[in-house]
């Protein structure tokens, strides 16, 4: 590859990490007056990126770099995922951009508002038009008559509604009775998470021993506060995570901050030499997903986990967790119920929401259902799927801010995370038989550098599905997760489920 | 002005934001192991704004403009700085740009090597080179014969070595016979600075409280922690402080947070109108450090100060200064004697430090000193100006950095601040005569506003000696600076100086 288009690559990712940067900062310390400044810094570095993106010299420099027979394996990778990306860019007009970003800034505080009135009929108007541009946008990225592939490749590139339909239904068909028989079983809400008080600085401390132990390089990284924890950061050598503690509970911060970190583990994780290339990053938000659902709830909330840091936690916390032992601590942290807030959610009726959000928002982009009927058929659904219906709107069809950005096609990916996470976790069980013996006395470093070797370093090498593929045996399947959960479950509740 | 160019000025000034905010990052939060990541990312950065800068389309629009009969004042300077920063960015060929960042990149490592050994000869060949660098870029700059004007232009535009130096001559004339008789009178350190503690925490709290009296908004910017105490930041409704807090003395983290803050303050102060133009900014360093040395020296160094904050103080650290009252605190703030290092001399001595550095400098942009008698030339005018000599070159002539920056005409800006903070200080309690009662009292808000007022809303509109003289009715002398120390110093000490 020539001199000029490695420099190229190499400062559209710098101008990524920047853009990291000042979101990062956005969400932790950037003072509440400089909101709009920082709006304005923001889309300069983003209209610099697209710029240098679509650049007409970029794109001969990519097109001769791919006719060059010599090109090594990792560089002919490198320049197919930025012809990838760069063609996308290129075939938005650039009115239609503007008229997307205008689209967002409106619909963002008119969601807000339809929150604060509970009623949707305030945020419809915005979504209307939202959904108009999507679809615009969709043609000019082009399909093959199906509009919604083309918003989902910007989030899972190679995934299609095809493909993805089926495995999704069939997971739903599965969940909904698996649910309903846990749901039968009442169980009180643990003592402990009731009144009891969790100090922040322990809960703090307790958090940055879990990344110290779980590999997490924190001379390559960093964790924060913030009120939505997130993984940022500019660079695979600065990887910023974020937590959030509330007094209440500790669950919040033990979680997201394994969850975060799965996250994190697999951007420190990228191979050097992919460093500043456009392979040093995830095939797609799924995959990127699996790491964090993988840490968060294969690991961080199976039994062998907590039979090592349980003790840890009640050292932590001797008053608010007396009387409690591991494996009432255990249940807790894996309660199922149906619940009408996705994030709220426990892992078996989670893709139950996801399933909703798909369904809906395939309908939309196929221009199947009138926005006006949204909540209706919102709440429909919630019935059918988890046999509650929300009071108000805020609690159904506005409670993510996900539509109001204007993404379609994201909502997928987190229960493409799950699957993955399964399909991942058993493969690593299988090469590491000692695994789970080795979660409960606390060594977490086996399994993170099996990922490193088997995901994290390939970056972008590869699809997410040919990267799980080639881990596992199989692409894409609800198989693993379901086993997944019925053995866990079954266990937890004395069912066969 | 069209809107091409207002964009393009917008776009420049969000450019330098963005540079401060990862400079910012890189001096408090950044990870350890990203510092290679993060020099990518400011060169980067640094290469688009230069790019922008150079751009041909960007000097036609500013040619255009200014032809233009009707353009407002504002838009008028604005056109008028943009050109000046334009024309001296375009003059420099890329060529020398590149070796001057080599050079740079070579000197800093030698700097410290040097250091370290305490040797100046392993930093001589770095700074030689820079030094015919520099030359070059100045002949490529321009000038009149003087090619140390060209590079005080970078720091002082407007300012001329004619014009400079017999005003930094006269004042040293002054000052070495007044540091004779003030280093005669011999003043045993204060208790309170030997061995006592200081609690981190409450040193904190007590810069905290500083910031909000003071008047800076931390709404619109924020204080953290860093070695080296600088202001940055990215927009005046985020400008960002920081402070250094050592335990064994309350003075670093005091004085640190009032100089910074006084730099703040300008930042914060610029006109909305101005903000994301080139206007919104000081005109030249000297003007920007006379706003945190008036704030540091006249306003936190004076005894109407510590009257109100003395007892806040003492009550914040009741052990440590069980003893001290107001007056012999006061005096152990002021302590004068000559010293070797520059950033730890008081300000009576400080001009000395300067005067010496700016001399030494004019003499090998000149081409009048050779490099290898530095060391020679240094220790002579120290013994001369201070009656001292450094042991080691450590202690003399290579304790600055700036030079192995390559940054040559900005140390005098620290002497400008001075004598431009000392008439400003007249001017403000010429025009607020209660200004030291208030104090005393703890009222500081008037004199920011007073300041807001007369300098900071203005930004760049004039240069700084002419905006000073607006203000004070003339421009640049030492008369108010000598005066105020005479007057200072001699109650101090009970001296006639």
């Amino acid at each position: 590859m020539d001199t000029w288009l490695l420099t190229r690559m190499q400062e559209l990712r710098d101008l990524q990490g920047l853009i990291g940067l000042a979101t990062w900062d956005m969400e932790t310390y950037l003072p509440s007056k400089a909101g709009p400044a920082r709006s304005h810094q923001l889309s300069t570095l983003q209209g610099l990126h697209h710029e240098r993106l679509v650049d007409p010299r970029l794109g001969e420099a990519l097109a001769r770099a791919a006719s060059q027979a010599d090109l090594s394996e990792d560089a002919r990778a490198m320049v197919a995922v930025l012809t990838r990306e760069r063609d996308r860019e290129v075939r938005v007009p650039a009115p239609l951009v503007k008229a997307l970003a205008g689209a967002i800034s409106d619909a963002i505080p008119a969601w807000r508002e339809a929150r604060q009135a509970r009623r949707f009929s305030i945020f419809q108007p915005a979504l209307q038009r939202l959904l108009s541009l999507r679809r615009e946008q969709a043609d000019a990225y082009g399909h093959d008559g199906e509009r919604y592939d083309a918003l989902l490749e910007g989030h899972e590139p190679g995934m299609r509604v095809a493909r993805l339909t089926p495995v999704l239904s069939a997971l739903r068909e599965h969940l909904v009775p698996m649910v309903g028989k846990l749901t039968a079983v009442r169980r009180p809400v643990a003592p402990f998470l009731m009144g009891r008080h969790y100090d922040k600085d322990a809960q703090w401390a307790f958090t940055l021993r879990l990344l110290k132990d779980i590999g997490f390089d924190l001379e390559a990284g960093r964790q924060d506060l913030s009120i939505h924890p997130f993984t940022g950061g500019t660079h695979p050598l600065d990887v910023r995570l974020t937590t959030h503690v509330d007094t209440a509970t500790p669950f919040p911060a033990i979680f997201s901050t394994i969850h975060e970190a799965g996250h994190g583990l697999y951007e420190q994780g990228f191979a050097p030499e992919l460093h500043r290339t456009p392979l040093s990053a995830a095939p797609s938000m799924g995959l990127h997903e699996s790491q964090s659902r993988l840490w968060e709830n294969m690991v961080g909330r199976g039994l062998p986990f907590w039979r090592h840091y349980f003790p840890v936690l009640r050292a932590a916390f001797p008053e608010a967790l007396s009387g409690t032992d591991v494996e009432s601590f255990h249940a807790a942290v894996n309660a199922v119920g149906p619940s009408l807030i996705r994030i709220e959610s426990d892992e078996v009726t989670y893709n139950l929401h996801i399933a909703l959000r798909y369904e809906l928002e395939l309908l939309l982009v196929r221009d199947e259902l009138p926005v006006d009927e949204l909540p209706a058929a919102w709440n429909a659904r919630m019935e059918k799927y988890l046999g509650i219906t929300p009071p108000d709107d805020t609690q159904g069809v506005l409670q993510d801010i996900h539509w109001a950005w204007g993404e379609l096609g994201y909502f997928p990916t987190y229960s493409l995370g799950n699957l993955y996470a399964a399909s991942l976790y058993r493969a690593a069980k299988r090469d590491l038989p000692d695994l789970e013996a080795g979660l409960s006395r606390g060594e977490l470093l086996p399994l993170r550098d099996w990922l490193r070797t088997h995901v994290h370093q390939h970056g972008f090498r590869l699809s997410a599905e040919e990267r799980v593929k080639q881990v596992t045996g199989q692409g894409l399947t609800d198989t693993d997760f379901l086993a997944y959960l019925k053995e866990k479950y079954g266990a937890l509740y004395s069912l066969s489920l």
